[in-house]
């Protein structure tokens, strides 16, 4: 009963695209709640093409595939599918004529070899492309067996999809049950350790409950098959909800949420600002905090003092403390922080120094050692030391140091 | 005598992440000139995994799986490779140390889930995982056939293809006969523009030309078949010249060069320093400096002027013409480069202000205007208008923003 998605290109394997059409289509079935179990790439060959649309259809009753319908000689799709259900192509005089009048609308000539893109299996149905010359079809070339073809062409592809072949689909009784998600993200704990404190979660069956982790944040996701997503959303619920308070405060959002756009809820909800002081990550904690549209309520700037003289004479931290503590350690975290609150006039003041690598480590102080200040109302402030790590790369530092600093932030905002 | 590629994890089949490891490993086999015909995606299940591992091992020499390495349950990769070639797994007891260690010095508790991480099937080798806890293997369960295993992390999965599999798949007599290319990078113009000046370029064959463009630039790929790098960097290299000159200034780089990595080499080598003022960037041209290490040999830092009164406040500008002229404006652009130049003293100083959208732009200055400012030696200082299209998201602009920045300074850094 399930759905296969089967994408023809050479360039796919070549990497020379990323397959953004797979993920598309995964997530539509997904919506609809057609089951999907494989995902296929084949290059334009049709005896492989072949080979894969007899394990396809031995074990899915939905084919869907993109790629290899237009007009030059690799594009073998439709006459491959054609041959392997031993079906002749018929051409349609309609879609000629639309093809046509297409070249015509666009003041370009239809040269030749476009004309194959009006043949199509005998028996099958025109699945229009009302943005592209290439037209797909929809075709049932025996019982229990559906094939749907789209062109490689994102944006031609997805119309397709949401004009004809969702209403396809459902006409065909899918979409009656859909499978909606939350996912539940959670900053400061490692995926092992959050799965095991929720273990006993991962038995549920409806709605399920699973794990992964990316750059540093890890997730929950629920997800839950019904009637309506209102539905559905009931089911989730409860269990997002136990599952937040076992997250205590390590859990910061969910969906869309993102640590910058949490920490952003509760400065506007207190009516508070916030300017920031940056060293390793160089400007990376504002370009996150502006990420989001509307952060100016809130965010009014900061520093980027990546050398140490921007440090002293921009930000007042005191020389002597950068020549004994040196510049990656707490005294300088905090002077960092109370100095761009105190320059920028705001109620927090949040800065990082640390050390990025891959060079620039010592015994003393490795690569990975960052420390990030926070200074607020009542000249509060406090400094905080992190070991990310020595192993990991310059660029995945300067991605944890910026999340750390605004988790930082975010537990002092939620403190009674 | 080919590679196939097998992703494992049920957030692809739910669309809920893009699959960049095939295309990963794709360009990788194909630089080394291993033939690849299929690609597939499968869910965390056993069941599922065998049946794709019997088709994949029936027509392919070697395997190539990613995902399914973790602590959590439903991470069963290792397992079910194990159970589809009969054979045992065996807990070294050596993984389990370097598991164990990575774990304290993270500062974290190795949980008893993550024990499973040290098993691997009878006979197997390791295939290192220097970045991550879950290690990989290397195995050969019968003649023939060789299966590597790597995390679905990006970054973990690419640092042990670079260390393991490649100098691997070398000894198997893999990349005997290679493909080697040169990407140039051009920025400042269009895609269909740079193909008709170097159309002709399109018909070698050996080496091959091909145009491909991603986030505002474009690149040509010039790839050269041969049975070494120096043999291939021999056919590629006048072409590349010839394609060098024919972009002029649009030209700014190859392979992994960046514009801000060029604009760091010119500044090196001239001795000269640089300060950014960012308004809709938040930090984002400090950030993309600072990706760079070493970059502190030249940038030292700026002042993100996000709000108005840091603009007036910090860097100087007079509050009239914010008034008059608006903050998004060539004089306010002039003033804050020229105003970060004089605070840090550095040679150049090198401000952004623009409406980065969605909300926020007027019929007179609508979304995607910017206006870049750059002072230099001798109290010079430029402003320039730039309009980036107003249906850009917000991330687009602002990295057009950046781009732009470092380009028009790279261009007066280039000037005689």
């Amino acid at each position: 009963m399930s759905a296969e998605i089967i994408c023809v290109g050479t360039e796919l394997l070549l990497g020379e695209i990323l397959n953004s059409n797979a993920q598309f289509l995964a997530q539509e079935l997904a919506t609809l709640g057609i089951p999907h179990y494989y995902q296929t790439v084949v290059g334009d060959n049709p005896e492989r093409l072949k080979q894969v649309l007899k394990i396809a259809s031995d074990r899915s009753r939905i084919l869907i595939l993109t790629g290899g319908l237009g007009p030059t000689p690799d594009d073998l799709t439709t006459e491959t599918i054609a041959d392997f259900f031993d079906t002749s192509l018929v051409e349609r005089a309609d879609l000629l004529e639309e093809i046509a009048q297409k070249f015509a609308s666009r003041g370009r000539k239809m040269t030749p070899n476009n004309r194959k893109q009006a043949l199509i299996p005998q028996g099958a149905e025109v699945l229009p492309n009302p943005t592209g010359t290439a037209p797909g079809i929809i075709w049932q070339p025996r019982p229990n067996l559906a094939i749907l073809t789209f062109p490689g062409v994102p944006l031609e592809m997805k119309r397709m999809w949401e004009d004809t072949a969702i209403p396809f689909l459902k006409a065909q009784g899918w979409g009656q049950e859909i499978i909606y998600s939350q996912v539940l993200r959670f900053w400061g704990i490692g995926e092992s350790a959050l799965a095991e404190k929720v273990s006993s979660y991962f038995n549920l069956s409806n709605p399920t409950v699973a794990p992964y982790a990316g750059q540093g944040e890890v997730r929950l996701r629920v997800s839950a098959k019904a009637s309506s997503e209102a539905v559905a959303r009931e089911l989730i619920e409860p269990v997002a909800k136990q599952l937040q308070e076992i997250g205590g405060l390590y859990y910061f959002g969910s969906d869309t949420d993102t640590l910058a756009s949490v920490v952003g809820q509760l400065l506007r909800g207190s009516g508070e600002t916030l300017s920031v002081a940056e060293s390793c990550t160089g400007g990376g904690l504002g370009q996150t905090l502006t990420e989001i549209s509307g952060s100016s309520d809130y965010f009014l700037g900061g520093v980027i003092s990546y050398d140490n003289a921007v440090k002293t004479s921009v930000l007042g931290v005191n020389p002597q403390d950068i020549g004994s503590d040196g510049a990656v350690s707490e005294s300088v975290a905090k002077q960092m922080a109370t100095g761009v609150r105190s320059l920028l006039q705001t109620t927090w003041g949040l800065s990082i120094t640390g050390i990025a690598g891959p060079s620039g480590g010592t015994e003393t102080k490795p690569v990975g050692l960052v420390y990030i200040g926070l200074a607020g109302p009542g000249d509060e402030v406090e400094g905080v030391r992190y070991q990310l790590g020595e192993n990991r790369s310059r660029s995945s530092i300067r991605h944890a140091s910026t999340c750390n600093a605004l988790d930082l932030l975010r537990r002092r905002l939620l403190r009674p």
